[in-house]
């Protein structure tokens, strides 16, 4: 099923996030005047550097490793037929981007036969990149990465990106009041991190992030992240999620946080 | 009422944003460690750094204008009798900086006669830093700042630091009803920013903020900033807040977006 991660892919993975940088970087600066100039196209600036940043490493990936899949949010599938895929998210959290806000992401995965094997998250402003997967060790910019270990819900600094229900959030009522129930005791909620909240469960600063309505290359990067770092990743029902499962999300800095979290949102 | 700002007061302004810094930034990064070896602490960090911020803030008022007034979020008023006053939060975010999140600020005000003439809103992760009021154009990092000029809410970028009622948030029911209409029409919400997100309307990169339960340290250094770069800052029923308000807030890019908003707030 998995196979070893060859050096040279981990390291690849790391010059997509510097190529996607060069995408992203200068329209998220440039967006504030941009703005000013056509108030009317203020989701420019985030749709050209999705589109440009995905072309870039579709086009990179093609050109290394020729045999090997791509899967991008914005033109979807193309490649080849080797068991390797990459996939990629290149502004995960438009709204954040829109608004100036850097908490937005870079996300790549290296599947291997459809299981995350290595994972990159990356925030060029705040200079900020998760490495990590099954044959490598969760990084923070080169330094080992390591979840809390929180265990207690009472003590758990929770992210869920909108706790609106549809359509202006992601959440059917029913999830809603699950996720009420969550936050109600945990210590603190933190809202509109998107991905870069898994990042902060790698390292340490959060120890919950709760989701729903995700795609696969929302999460795929983040798992072999997290896991790395000694949390978990799982669905609402602790199931590890794969390609076409049903968008839930617990990520967790420890067993015993992810089965109290999960306890709550299946009651 | 007001008094020209002089010169040495704008500049010695920054020189306090430039001192809490020193501060705030060591504690925000070395947090995540902390954390780590003390699980039970996590709020630790950022209590440190708002206590040792205030006061350093407070002995350099007292030794460079001891006539000054000082009020601080941590330990409340000192100094003497001057109409000059200095209002300060030392790190308004506090659960972003404990997660880890760079979108905190630290505000500074300075009043006279109880009227925020001249304010800094200062970012110190990031390095940006928002500087403004009645005597001085608004500037980000010393160019200048403008807002967007947005007049529907249709258009509006919107932010609500947390739309959940008390305990776990500031709103009572009325309160939330009223912003959950509000945010209905907007473009976007955003949440989870505090006083950041004032810079970022003063920068064109926000249109909207609404909020309750907020203080007065909250919301003086903002005041002048926002204005000072084209937009508006009410209360819900479209008077300037002044100290002991009712801590409602309205501050828009422009004016008739102020007016949609209120519409909506005292329907």
């Amino acid at each position: 099923m998995t196979h070893p991660v060859p050096a040279d892919l981990a390291r690849f993975a790391e010059a997509l996030a510097e190529r996607a940088a060069t995408e992203t970087l200068p329209r998220f600066r440039d967006a504030a005047d941009a703005q000013n100039k056509t108030p009317d196209r203020g989701y420019d600036p985030v749709t050209e550097a999705d589109r440009q940043a995905e072309r870039a490493l579709r086009a990179a990936v093609a050109d290394r490793f020729p045999d090997h899949a791509f899967l991008g949010e914005e033109d979807g599938a193309s490649g080849g037929a080797s068991p390797w895929r990459w996939v990629v998210d290149p502004v995960d959290g438009t709204r954040s981007f829109v608004c100036g806000v850097p908490v937005w992401s870079t996300l790549i995965a290296l599947e291997y036969e459809g299981v995350p094997v290595h994972g990159v998250i990356d925030q060029p402003v705040l200079g900020q990149r998760w490495t990590g997967g099954m044959d490598n060790p969760a990084l923070l910019n080169g330094d080992p990465a390591r979840t809390s270990g929180c265990e207690r819900l009472e003590d758990a600094r929770l992210m869920i990106t909108d706790i609106r229900t549809a359509p202006e959030g992601y959440l059917s009522e029913s999830q809603a009041g699950r996720l009420a129930a969550l936050w109600r005791r945990c210590r603190l909620l933190r809202q509109g991190l998107d991905s870069f909240a898994f990042g902060l469960v790698a390292s340490g600063r959060m120890d919950l992030v709760v989701e729903a309505g995700l795609h696969w290359h929302d999460i795929a990067a983040v798992i072999p992240v997290v896991e790395a770092a000694g949390g978990t990743v799982t669905d609402w029902q602790g199931e590890r999620p794969r390609e076409g499962w049903d968008g839930t999300c617990i990520a967790a800095s420890s067993l015993a946080l992810a089965e109290a979290a999960r306890a709550v949102m299946t009651a």
